[in-house]
């Protein structure tokens, strides 16, 4: 057993010990302690000694694009949600578009630390094409979830959905345990609707058009705006943060944030909250060996981030 | 008949004449000549000789809030629209976020000039509560729609996605003519499921959970942070806008956008315009007639729009 706090600590000083690598750190962490290793410190397999530093936000631009190839997924997307947060405190709103970013994780944590300071977080990510348009019979775009957080404390909301019905990963362990697909959610070379996983050669959007146009609207904005398009080996990435302190007074935006989810969860509906760690969270052994092979490799004076 | 240039031409004066006149009329006569008279010249109801002009943008600031309450729906969302493109070009991106906006017909050709003038645009507009969670049983938001422009000429994309299966006004449609709704769209007041228009309670996302996130996400920006939710009369609406140019060369992001729309229409997908008007589109002797009656009622002085 490691306490998750501590597996934090040792992680972020191999990452550099700056506010990026806790940031970083703490993300991947709270994976693996959600029970989805897929997003965890198994993101660590892409670090190398040689990485360099996560490029930084001219905070005096409100706009910026970063090329992030060269550099540790986790560490770029936190490095540059903690610039993107600095700029909108100053400018009341801030875009960073980022390309060539590799597996980073999920975008809960990265973007919880926005919310929690006050500001409106929106955020999404395109990857290699897996997901054919609606009605459509080839691959186009990739899993491209949306991302939105906002609020502190009990009425916080921190919302991550991806606009496809499921995910290349989850075809793999369908197909690894020979289990069926769910009706809808893929079809094969012909452009015919499969529940075969072997057969998959496009997923579906989730939700039909709808999640279709979602994923087009991400496409766009991480794809073709950020120019992540068309890189087999890395994604593309935006970010949006808004300010709305200015205004608190004329919106009553903090009374009608609590108003909604009271309203929201009276009716039954779900609240997302994206996750999070307890602070007494603990892993177990097996992940404890994992992160200590992963720091046997990562020597105290490298880590990417000066 | 009556061309739709003349409409137009017709009905800028009446508004005032200004730019922001001319974007609202050719609006809502596009939607008209759309076949979408719900969205067209109708929204004239709402016009009265003492509106307001629309509020300003204050174009130092990147991000505004403005209270539309005493302006004419259309005239206001123009008037925001227009300014926020000169906000995104002098500071690389804007936002505008209203409140007290009444029916102000459909986002795309109010989009269209932004994306014309080589920026992205993004907005949504929340309404009275008709849908509910997903799950759930109570309406809670409204039925939201997403939009987003970006490009020029042939590659130009405008997508305008409502989160619900149905809107209140195909509910009122149903109900007059008879007709069942389709499975899945709404439900009663006890929550089940329900196809007797008479007995709607709330409507249904589209889509399942990946509408309900949609429509949250829009309600959070433009019920929450716009301030919008609650007021039984208005809306609330955000608009955001990113320029792109200065990236351009590093990003490629035209040539990913034509790569991109072959890509999509390729494999079958439909790629969205958000409809438009040809430009020796005519109307029907009806629609002049309605136009007429409107602009009747318009002194030549008046407008709300000085």
């Amino acid at each position: 057993m490691i306490p998750a706090q501590d597996a934090i600590a040792k992680l972020s000083r191999a990452l550099g010990g700056s506010d990026a690598a806790a940031l970083a750190a703490a993300a991947l962490v709270e994976a693996d302690a959600m029970g989805q290793p897929r997003f965890g410190i198994s993101m660590l397999d892409e670090w190398t000694p040689d990485a360099s530093p996560p490029p930084l936000v001219d905070g005096s631009r409100a706009v910026a694009w970063l090329d992030c190839t060269d550099s540790f997924a986790p560490l770029a997307v936190a490095s540059a949600t903690l610039d993107l947060a600095q700029t909108a405190k100053q400018l009341g709103i801030g875009a960073v578009f980022l390309r060539g970013v590799r597996g980073f994780g999920r975008f809960a944590p990265f973007l919880r630390p926005l919310a929690d300071s006050g500001l409106i977080a929106l955020a999404g990510a395109e990857g290699p094409p897996f997901v054919a348009p609606h009605g459509g019979t080839r691959p186009v775009v990739g899993t491209n979830p949306l991302a939105f957080a906002m609020g502190r404390g009990d009425d916080s909301v921190i919302i991550d959905a991806a606009s496809s019905s499921m995910t290349m990963a989850d075809i793999r362990s369908a197909r690894a345990e020979d289990k069926r697909l769910p009706a809808g959610s893929a079809v094969d070379a012909a452009g015919a609707p499969t529940n075969v996983a072997a057969d998959v050669a496009a997923l579906l959007p989730r939700g039909g058009q709808i999640g279709s146009l979602l994923g087009l609207v991400v496409e766009l904005m991480a794809g073709v705006a950020a120019g992540g398009r068309g890189d087999p080996k890395g994604r593309g990435v935006f970010l949006v943060a808004i300010d709305p302190t200015v205004a608190a007074e004329e919106t009553g935006w903090q009374d009608k944030l609590a108003a909604l989810r009271n309203d929201w969860t009276g009716a039954r509906g779900h609240w997302p909250r994206g996750g999070g760690l307890a602070p007494d969270a603990t892993l177990d052994d097996d992940f404890r060996d994992r992160l200590d092979a992963y720091l046997g490799k990562m020597p105290p004076e490298a880590g990417g981030a000066q």
